[in-house]
């Protein structure tokens, strides 16, 4: 029987990818995964050719309110809602539903961390969604809850781990990761205007306080015993997608044995690529894909490892990750309808 | 045996965009399509992953001299070459292999016009890829040279042939497309720099001597005995990808009429997509994708039939094209390796 | 003493680009203008900095209520403000005051087209701010109300002008224009945002509903005793500013006498710039300035005249074309504070 | 008598952009200051037109050769050469001629620095034209020999001088800085293509290669005793022009006093402006613009001092700095044709 699959908050960006990535699986294609109920909040009973032009295939569905009455009866239900909506929705559905939140409710497990980012009381948290750090990727096996981990955590600490892991760096890491304007969601704001993006790069959430601080040092923490520092800042980049994260802390180790650190961390890592030396990662070439591009340098002028990420807001940071996640907790092949190979230029 | 399938000019824009779709192809999956030589002019000599790293799985691939040793052998070649250089190849090679042209060199019957637009002597005419023209699906079954259409030909054919077919306009027709910048191919030209092309919308080609404008006055000739004429003026606009195709010609006929010419043209074809009323194209919809989006109106002040076509000019525009060719030539499912999803946003 | 100027709408794009020029002017610079109440609708109470944070040297100032109230007390008031609302706001205040309406309130001189267009009562007409026009200069002079044209009919109207009133062409005319986002004003609408414009070229307002459609048509018609037609479709691209609007209309004339007809009628016009043979408009070139590029071109072999203009919509399209008609109506150089160079790359 | 300029390398971008300024010079405007020789290489014999047709009042100027016979009998004269070059120019021109490079020949003053980034002999150091350091407002007026700082350097020197002069961190600092495409100038390279640019963000010069590198580091080593590290990172955003920088560094202090710090360094200076608390930088904000828009932030939780700046980097980056140093030189107003209001949106 074809396992049922939902998706709440089609609308969206993160609804969208979801849904042009289960489009390409494998499984969607031989029948064996079914797209169900898609759902929205404002925008139910239209169309989702309406908001998702691209995903012809669905254009006719029409949008039911998110509710557990029309997403109950599903096997598999991804949730792209505003953060804060998904504690109540999940309580209300059976523990055998498998619930993939691609919100931030059940990411972080220090309650404290939550109230001071979020400023609501803490939801708890799920399986975390990112099965390239150390002992994920067997927490989600059978899972039937995940937290999709947010898109600059999934760039930074993949680019950070093995260095915090390995013990080569001082874990005072200084971070600046430029991101589309897509991971914003589909947010009705003037800054996010077209007009405003275009031609302009700009920071925002500088000093600390933006919410993917906490999460980021959660996941480096959990990788030594010293304590991490994490100073983050995010900017915005003219285009839709895309998130280059440019990594750095203190080390003394040189270029030679950095990188055979990341060489023995990810070799049989199947989204997770160590570009060659000389070659430098860029968004568009991870666009669509499911891939990390990573590159490695030691400054030694200024005592510092920099590592580079690229990956795709949308996809490995958020869908596409989503779909891995979903992947490993019903027993599917982890990579099936998720590509290495981006849509270029 | 699997098909062994060469790509000659694989650093470029048309040669990148036929390997991305072919990584995707069912046949490659399961190993009925084989990736055998890629090759390249300046380029070989260095890996394929230095000019596309998005193609992460021929990363590593050592790109050949284009020439007739390193391409025989084969059973399938695409050439993604300048225009000029197929002719003289292809005469090298045996008839057997299904050649397929991205250039422009066979895809003008008439040799004057051939003469005049691109001032050399005419090689010929091969069986024309644009499988949703009339007749032209017949005659790439089983065909062994197949020239793949101008990109600006496919948008703009594919949205007046059933209006021009019809009789329902008068053939007089005037075109602006709008169209990416890749559509010039990876050239070393100062006007297309980076910061040349963003922030910037600028017209080329203006006053009918773009070479695209006796192929598509050919198509839609080839679809009346009222003598065709076309003013086509292409524009540039700061996106990499996509054409956006604005068509009109006069008309007295209602939207009704002219709406439902399109319906009963278009309802059989896997990727030529009518939109709803009140839903017009965008390329992003289309971006990475084999659709093509219309939208028809009459404009009745004005006495005008307008068209709006979508298409990405790299996909269904060049190497999508050509993959839809060859699964007609070797009778593959049509659909295979191309979709109608596209990435957005 | 100086000339008291307020701005209605401070923080919209219009409005913020008329206090770009003003800070420019270089009777702003000696005193003898003035800039005085800013105004705005939900905005007010705020300061321009947060809205305009490149208007530095008014960064503080606080946006206050768009009312009689607050704007009388000027001599000159610039009015950015929704469709609609000028005519209500116009009536209260002193005949004397020059009131420039960078709004559509006052551009239509038929009531029934206002009416089929914009669905509201007519307004009137005000002299109309485009001095290039036949007769438009001098019924500016000493003029306190003045209707700004739409930024579509400013780049359009000067591209056929000089072809109508020669009577070169039949005045059937085909018109595609590209435009950047700005054009929407800073209007929160999803279509807009960033993630929806970047990467991607859309049509809108096709078939003749477009509302400068009628406005173009008055212009054309008025040099012309011919029925005139037009077809007019507005497209959207990936860039903040600028207009580059094709026009095509039959022709038996030669590219000789069609120049000669431009050159003749240009000649003596600051802001009307045709390029020498072989060179075509792009928007880049006139960022930021109140200049008009113009190419000229005859389509031999499809009959056809096809002539290019780009101008930067903010600028000459808005607040560049309300300064100049300001200059003109108190007796200022007509180019003061305007300029023919643009901000490129 | 009108003082003669010169402008070496007018076709490049920094060349274009001098020029821009120089048109809007008040001493331009009225008589004082001249245009003289317009000089290139390989494109001398073509007119300004044909590269920068937004300086249309220059159109028609033809490029001369640059050479000294061509330079010499200008008062000043402004390099916008390829690095290298300007060295062997100078020494063949009188002491007496003001000039003023935009390149980098002169900027370093250790030696070995140059041999080392550049590989080639040190030519010297000449007056550092970045008047908001310490001291070097002061060595700028008479001379006759001008270094313009880089673009980098200009964004982040001006971002950290105050804390690193008041002691307030520690100087161990990580940039990195977000640039437009035009800060590699207008070459000719495949990586900076439109297609190449559009829709993607990429590193590049990473781990502390960047020839800016010892440039920033020689500035703030200046300001403190204490030994400085910089670890810099340059990215490419999607946009023609524009530098954010993020420079970090650690402190214990808190926000008060290291906004006290910036507010006291910068309350005289009429080009770098401290945003208000709350408001961050974009670099839309200064574009075309000699500004620099600053906000300082600390992160208490890491321990640091975030400074976020925008510049233009042709502006205040290149030629804005050019010209406010000639400004200086010359004894004119510092200001004189330079704007602290920026072209948005």
């Amino acid at each position: 029987m074809a396992i049922r699959i939902a998706v709440a908050g089609a609308s969206g960006y993160a609804g969208g990818e979801v849904l042009r990535l289960l489009l390409g699986h494998p499984a969607y294609a031989d029948g064996r995964l079914e797209i169900g109920a898609l759902t929205a909040g404002g925008n139910a009973g239209s169309t989702l050719g309406e908001h998702h032009p691209h995903l012809l295939p669905l254009a006719e569905r029409v949008l039911e309110d998110t509710s557990a009455a029309t997403l109950a009866g599903h096997d598999v239900i991804f949730l792209g809602l505003p953060h804060g909506h998904s504690a109540a929705l999940a309580a209300e559905l059976p523990e055998s539903i498998v619930i993939i939140d691609c919100g931030a409710d059940f990411r972080l497990r220090n309650a404290q961390d939550w109230e001071s980012f979020y400023g609501s009381p803490h939801a708890g948290a799920w399986p975390y969604g990112l099965p390239e750090l150390p002992g994920a990727r067997e927490s989600l096996q059978g899972a039937t809850r995940i937290a999709v981990p947010g898109c600059y955590p999934t760039a930074t600490s993949l680019a950070l781990a093995p260095a915090i892991a390995s013990g080569i760096v001082t874990p005072a890491v200084t971070i600046v990761a430029v991101t589309g304007a897509s991971g914003a969601g589909r947010s009705l704001r003037t800054d996010l205007l077209g007009s405003e993006v275009m031609g302009s790069v700009r920071a925002y959430g500088v000093g600390g306080v933006h919410r993917h601080t906490p999460e980021i040092r959660q996941n480096l923490q959990s990788l030594t015993v010293e304590d991490v520092s994490v100073s983050f800042t995010p900017v915005l980049a003219p285009m839709a997608r895309g998130i280059l994260a440019t990594c750095v802390a203190p080390t003394t180790v040189d270029d030679t044995e950095a990188r055979a650190v990341y060489e023995k961390a990810y070799a049989d890592e199947p989204f997770v690529h160590l570009l060659p030396p000389g070659r430098l990662p860029q968004t568009s070439a991870v666009l669509g894909s499911n891939a990390v591009h990573l590159s490695v340098h030691v400054d030694s002028a200024a005592g510092t490892l920099v590592v580079v990420s690229a990956i795709d807001n949308l996809t490995k940071g958020t869908a596409g990750g989503a779909v891995q996640s979903m992947n490993i907790a019903l027993g599917l092949p982890e990579t099936a309808g998720l590509s290495t190979v981006g849509v270029a230029p």
